[in-house]
């Protein structure tokens, strides 16, 4: 992104970029304390500490079928044709270990996942083989040779001891919960969720559950952000909406403050008279980060900190709040559980169709990735503006459109944020 | 894929091919009831009803900016360099009904997300106009024309009514709380989770808080799978292990397709004289949707229907596992949540590295997907046996590897299973 800075003049504003803003923010997204979560409660969640194998994996040589355990160079002759007969002188089922040594001229009949015994170097696999008795003594015959370290998994082949298996600041998901129950760890060192507090601010909404009015429109940005909050790895708690009394506003959003980790409000961030977020942080001046971020939609997103702890105040448009949120809010969520990678990914992608909707700030589009044929194309949606809401749904990506481009076309290399 | 059909004559099994064992047990993978959920509960859930519009949506035209209601027309004087300056007859705030219409000669102040008045056909931004007062009058004056529709968002822009937003058996995200929340959804119509049964089974299997034995192995396949029936939007009921005796198997999986939607086991599906799981399915032959599958890991993946639920018996190695469940479970829950797109989406990407382990069946390889500059790799783990379970936390990705490929080279495209 172009590093320019745009003034505002009539009302003071000074936009940073995107990028200046984020660090503004996650200056303040420390990692919070751990906790232990039982491993079924692990997933979604972030690790804690690293993990290292307090023991190989697998942590003995096993079986990689059901058949029988030999040593291989017993098999050798078999290349003339012949069968080759080993008296069968064990048994060994999965969890269990074996009595003895194999030595040449024996085998065990093993089960797939067993413990190979010592001196066997090769499993043939059960369907090769034929049985028979010799003087009392159990046999099994063998056509056909086989390779040392055949169908045996050896020892540690897949983990050492001691190994970094899983990385402190990562997300937990199946396969990790794999890893976790292998080594024994039954109760998982994770980071605390951290809890967001979200307000809406505007004398228009109605609640979700009310009738619709003339000139009023439900909240629909508190039920999204509780959603994007818990998607983030956050626990939302909904503080309702803030009136358009300002001492009152400053009571219930320093309450927050003290109370969460972070607080979201969305709405009352323009320039005109009814903007409460914008006169809140305009009195405390000390402690505001910025109140204007060079991007479309959402420049007037504004963020200030008071004991540590950030207010992020999102535009009330639902679609420059829904950008504001992965942004700005969804970063230091993940920050705060110690994410090792706390920003949506990046991508360079093609766009898909013309886009000629520019100006001097950094546009965030949202947009449709389609994967035909090895390529990535990204396909700007119809509708784009800052209050538009039914495309949130239908986005898969935000297209970064830099400042001062004049459009682009189809076939361009485009970067694009990977929505979750 | 190619048609194949191998047999194993000497253990009598058939292999079907992917697709069609997952189609035989798709056949018992119908919509489950709906229920209603609150907003809050919804994300992650398969709506049940599609939704139409109840309104449009804005309901009414909508101001885009903070400033002032004009007859566009008025302000064509502008052009001359001279301000034209309007009577200001009205104010108002979000959430406020217009008192009247505006006529020429009158401009109304108007805040962002409030209702513009009839008459009116754009709004000045605040930061272009002044203020003035005439003989007690409050006046504004604008020194631009502006153009008819200006910052002017028309009632139904987004959505009409009765326009179908959200349709039955979409996945609910962020972006269509938002629009549940708009058209005042408070009660959320979903379907209800399947419930999914799984077993362990396996003498070897210690629980993930016992201290390792040797021969044995802590069972990492239940709470993995535990983490993927949830992730699949299903509720795990974990069973614990089944032993080797075959009546106390029998009736305990009786019992569980009694109660639950699906049952999932692990373990005990080779052809060993401890395969619990196949002695089941095999005695049961009328009810055996599929013992074989033409595919590698996993090929002694085994379904059963009983009473119309389904058995599926997946392999206890947890590479094979954990690629069964994609494959046959995932999809089957997917559909019991009545999803629109039950099956993980495949793409065709470019083979990043060669890959040279090929056999006569498909085989389903983990991969990484990396995304530069416009296009998408595939990269094979470097261990991907059956048994591995250290690299299924690094995929996202399955690719595909047809029967009887002479190994595949880096930069050919192949089709990959996108991983959740």
């Amino acid at each position: 992104m172009a590093n320019r800075e745009p003034m505002d003049n009539k009302f003071g504003r000074k936009a940073l970029q995107v990028k200046e803003a984020q660090m503004k923010i996650m200056a303040y997204a420390a990692r919070l304390e751990s906790e232990t979560v039982p491993l079924e409660a692990a997933p979604g969640r972030y690790l804690a500490d690293n993990v290292a194998a307090p023991h190989p994996f697998p942590a003995f040589n096993r079986s990689g079928m059901d058949g029988y355990a030999v040593v291989s160079a017993d098999t050798a002759n078999c290349r003339e044709g012949g069968t080759v007969w080993l008296n069968v002188v064990d048994n060994i089922p999965c969890g269990s270990v074996p009595s003895g040594e194999i030595i040449s001229g024996t085998a065990a009949r093993i089960m797939t996942g067993a413990q190979v015994p010592e001196g066997a170097d090769a499993v043939v696999m059960l369907e090769a083989t034929e049985t028979r008795e010799l003087n009392g003594v159990p046999q099994v015959g063998i056509r056909k040779p086989i390779l040392s370290g055949r169908n045996v998994t050896p020892r540690g082949l897949e983990i050492s001891e001691g190994d970094l298996v899983l990385a402190a600041g990562r997300k937990i998901a199946a396969g990790d919960i794999a890893v976790l129950a292998t080594f024994g760890i039954s109760d998982v060192p994770v980071i605390r969720r951290p809890k967001v507090g979200v307000f809406a601010t505007g004398s228009e909404l109605l609640d979700v559950k009310e009738p619709l009015q003339p000139g009023k429109i439900r909240n629909s940005n508190s039920p999204m952000l509780e959603a994007l909050v818990r998607e983030a790895g956050g626990e939302p708690v909904m503080l309702g909406a803030i009136a358009d009394d300002l001492d009152l506003a400053r009571s219930k959003v320093q309450m927050a403050l003290e109370t969460y980790d972070l607080v979201i409000t969305t709405g009352g961030v323009s320039v005109g008279d009814y903007d409460i977020m914008g006169d809140l942080v305009r009195e405390e001046a000390g402690d505001m980060l910025f109140n204007k971020v060079a991007m479309r939609p959402g420049s007037v997103t504004t963020a200030a900190v008071r004991g540590g702890k950030v207010l992020l105040a999102l535009s009330g448009n639902p679609g420059a709040s829904y950008i504001g949120f992965q942004l700005f809010a969804r970063p230091a969520i993940a920050s705060m559980q110690g994410a090792t990678e706390p920003f949506l990914p990046e991508w360079t992608v093609i766009l898909g169709a013309d886009y000629s909707k520019v100006n001097n700030y950094t546009r965030f589009v949202r947009a449709r990735l389609e994967l035909p044929d090895g390529n990535v194309y990204a396909y700007p949606a119809a509708l784009d503006a800052s209050s538009v809401m039914v495309t949130i749904k239908d986005s898969d990506c935000l297209i970064i459109v830099p400042p001062e481009e004049r459009g682009l076309t189809a076939g361009t290399k485009v970067q694009v944020i990977k929505l979750p």
